[in-house]
């Protein structure tokens, strides 16, 4: 109820802040069974992990994981699967100076209005940190979609206003800004780089595509799926907006080439084109489902800021330390998790109906 | 958890399909002693309701809503408060040609590979008449925030791709495109109207800000405010995306634009910008919330259309019927419903921390 | 939250006072293709409604159900089913009189308390009507365990103090009391019209068996299954206690003789005795599950009582109206509705992991 | 959803098998500001500890916990509080004899049944261990009642059939059994060591009773505060029935005997007896809430039982190891704990609606 818990029967619950003993999660509602390993995790994590490329923060963070319950000789429990992470290389002091000043486009003041306190070291509970706890949740819920045909993908669509004119899987991670085409991804890593140079910082596009997917998850009305992912996607700090299929260009389109046309094909419905996502009246079609997350650019930059402190005085800033001028392609495992989450939590409320319920009846 | 719940505090629960007896909803949690009367309730559906203007459908529905429980001698009890709507002048018969076919652009196929059995009879559960029982529901949160100083204001901000330049408050409920801006709204209906007499449809963008919100409205992480207004706001059938503040635009932003500057006036916290769209970190700032929703043109259409029936084979239909060539207009005071909601049951978590613990400190 | 909701993957809303328009409940997650007809409801509202013998309130309320939502050609389609009791013969003049008195056993000066304002009229939410929206539900939930060979046989085990020798289900119906044991019955019914001469009430002891459940209902930790049962138990406004098998005998008991003995006949796990009440570790056995109900004494008794008023002024009262002498068999089908309730919910949540997960393994 | 999280705005989530690396719980939904150590919490888990007399276990888990989260600068932040309890002094190979067992009173055989694997190691996620969790949040629920004025005392009322005849608060901590009478207490412990001397164990009844709550806290209908209270303390693994007020005592009572009667003193609504425990309509009275938990001898015993194996044949075991020949005195603060939560829980959600609502008006 105080926004630490999120899903329906697959369940996570993350804790910690950035300058804290440790971060982590519970990931509750695993089915018992599914093979699991702390390697499966870790993979996940090493992704979001700082330091991995020039255009990312130099800070070096292991976060190793340590699986503390539910699995046991290798399998799930069916009971809460706890991962820790603990909290190591924190340079508390590099915040010591601004602890009553209140940074531009961060939480800080409103963390301060909400509760009261805060914990000024390194943005505390709403720093960019905590979300590795959500990647570690996702890749157990990517190992149980995965058992069920389910792939999820993500990439940078767009950087600092380049973007990607072709979708090339095998580029993805062969380049430091996740971009599915080599030479967008080119232009947006000089795009990045430039801005650091000028202390400053970019925003960007991220696209997930899930494959695989039966037809039938989500629900009616306020758990449409689209609902839910704009929900779990949304909830990732540096997100200011979220669309599925066509998003925002409907706008300009007519009905007639909106309604994507439905044809058989090797007895499974499919579509021509794909501008509802792959979700029609909140329930997944079959096709693949496509979700995009523009991401602000990051709020920590070294260039001189006017801001407010907490007794009210206007004053000059100038951020130092270790920061990311770009966070999208460190974003596309954090975004993957929240898909995957969501999916996987909607594939086992749908499996209690089915197996209650009629069968689907397909054409 | 079938996701007819929506909200923690203040929860709301619908039911109601288009052609059955009746749809309705129940207000969970709303504070005991506000005065609340049907004519509060019925003013916002009459805003919802169709056959308003020569761009809407001409269907009348009149939707009298009945309060069936928890208000006694003007004022709520604290218990929940049920809202009933019968459904009137149904003309079933007139979807009994399609009943066997999946409707492009509609749920029917995704209904049917869901729970294997479907009311055909306009839409049933996925119809956009489900609103309704939303815009009740937001009637009553309405009520309770305008008694804490909250107001809420929706207007069309594009339709048909052409785009409000400015936003006059007194120009919105003046003109059938429920847009803020004249001349806008002229070119506007003149595309609705083009559309439909193309047998076509128009899609468009809502704009909702929300006025005197105090800071500390929101949890971190996965209840972040933005994250619960996503997720309201794309629960509404039509909706394709959703942006908070500068929303999709950030992508071409750097950070010290994106970066809203803070000053103090008044005593109270403000920005110069408001990029973030009033909420940072997932916690209100106290500034205006403004989120946009991309909805799409409507389904029905009467131009041909090639659709896939039950048996798996192909066919051309032609929808009839009295449809909505652009949604957008009637959509507003849904959005608006679901932004209250959110607020409102924002506005009660937050009280219970405020009270229970440390005062917030603002600067 | 605000507690008109209960259950998981099955959960029902329910709203109403007595004297208001009226009562009902919605039923979401009810698989779709069911058949069901409000002739299933109604039968299980005939058992509790108030007027069936001589040892109830004489008080006639028809109690008609309407289905307003979720059936559509005898099945149900998956979506939420709205079930509305209209209140009739409502005497709320009978109620004036004590409108600013505090009336003892009953629930006056909690809401109060709570709410700053209350519905007097025949105690508004608190009133035992809103049993008969639990019945409704429960009558859905009864008939989704029924084709899952799950049936659900309440009685009063005890009234008055005089216990049932024997369980003979025939007998249940035949008695006013709903005693499984006619000789005990008949004492029953002296007692409780004894009481009712002397201007008085009685309390008693219900008793509620479910066979045919599978084994693995139920969760580890904070969902039990006895858990889940007491919580819906207890929330029926007269309840002072619950067990589960051997109950509160067990603190005579030595571990050897509580512990059951398990044995493997026609290759099903059986036990000797079922001092756990068909739950061990929070998960069903297989066997049958028994719970218990204490049952107070109705509150509403025509002896002359002291009360105290809404200024604090002590007075003496005397409660007219038409008053049940002991609700035990009455409350016999809402009791029944609550088990009912819990175990189709934990029926659906236990296939989501069943069908994701391995199988049980069952020696 | 999986049964792991407890609470509605007061949330705990608990995780941790006996033998594995540790058990843990993240308690979401603390307001800020409030000072909060590990020796709060180390405090209440040493009166759970085992080995603490020579009537429990001998075994000596240290039980020390770290806090991970949600606290800086010996302040609570409003973020979730996690607490983690490492592991120590596993024998698992104790266990190795009987993994391929189910022992008689456990749940090996409904685990299996449920979840087709089994951590065999101690009872898993079934054991008693959990139970520290609970404690462990309990005492961040107690010091936030504390300074709202609540307390919660429990004690043992029964044990093997032998009652407490008088409650002296001061006597409960002195004696083994945790009994509130010393002549009680040595009763029950000589029928702890008979009973650990015949190989077998006791059960007994404990009571908690909590004092200095406000009138006015649960909710109608499902959240009944004893509701609450019955789903909190069923789930503790041991427990086989819950009483509030006169319990089951009221099936022999008449309603003139157990309607309390009122009355006002020093302008605050008392009772003369408490038969209600505290609670009428679901909602506390501003009287003491008074629980009692029936609570099985343990299965684990040191005398020959039959029991069945994974392979359906039948056997005759003998468990070894250390186990308490009765927990009804170390399920005490467990109790308390339970009792806690959900009393803050439920103070936290009044407060959300008296603020927003009228206040309340007492007589």
């Amino acid at each position: 109820m105080a926004g630490s818990t999120f899903g329906r029967l697959l369940s996570v619950t993350t804790f910690g802040e950035s300058h804290g003993p440790a971060i982590g999660v519970i990931v509750d509602g695993v089915p018992a069974g599914m093979a699991l390993a702390a390697e499966d995790i870790q993979r996940e994590l090493n992704r979001r992990r700082p330091g991995q490329s020039a255009i990312t923060t130099p800070r070096s963070e292991k976060d190793r994981v340590e699986i503390l319950s539910g699995v046991f000789e290798g399998l799930t429990m069916g009971t809460p699967i706890s991962l820790l992470i603990r909290n190591e290389e924190k340079k508390s002091a590099d915040y010591e100076p601004l602890k009553d000043v209140f940074r531009p486009g961060h939480a800080d003041y409103t963390y301060q209005a909400k509760f009261g306190v805060r914990d000024w070291r390194g943005g505390g509970r709403s720093s960019g940190r905590e979300t590795a706890a959500r990647v570690a949740a996702g890749a157990v819920a990517k190992k149980l979609l995965a058992l069920r045909g389910v792939s999820i993908l993500g990439y940078s669509l767009e950087i600092a206003g380049i973007r990607a004119a072709r979708v090339d899987p095998a580029e993805i991670e062969r380049n430091p800004a996740r971009a599915p085409d080599a030479e967008a991804a080119a232009l947006m890593v000089t795009a990045i780089e430039e801005a650091r140079a000028a202390g400053d910082s970019v925003g960007g596009i991220a696209e997930v595509v899930a494959s695989g997917c039966p037809a039938g998850l989500g629900d009616p009305v306020f758990d449409k799926l689209e609902a839910l992912l704009a929900h779990a996607i949304m909830s990732v700090g540096a997100v200011r907006g979220v669309e599925v299929g066509a998003g925002f260009a409907v706008s300009g389109m007519r009905g007639s080439a909106y309604n994507d046309v439905q044809y058989v094909e090797e007895g499974r419905m499919r579509t021509r084109t794909n501008n509802a996502g792959g979700i029609a009246g909140g329930i997944s079609t079959g096709g693949d489902i496509v979700v995009r997350a523009a991401i602000r650019p990051p709020a920590s930059i070294s260039l001189p800021q006017t801001a407010v402190d907490a007794s009210g005085s206007t004053t000059t800033i100038q951020i130092g330390g270790r920061h990311d001028p770009c966070i999208v392609p460190r974003a596309i495992p954090v975004l993957e998790a929240m898909v995957a989450l969501v999916l996987a939590d909607s594939l086992l409320v749908q499996e209690a109906y089915v197996r209650n319920g009629v069968r689907p009846v397909r054409p």
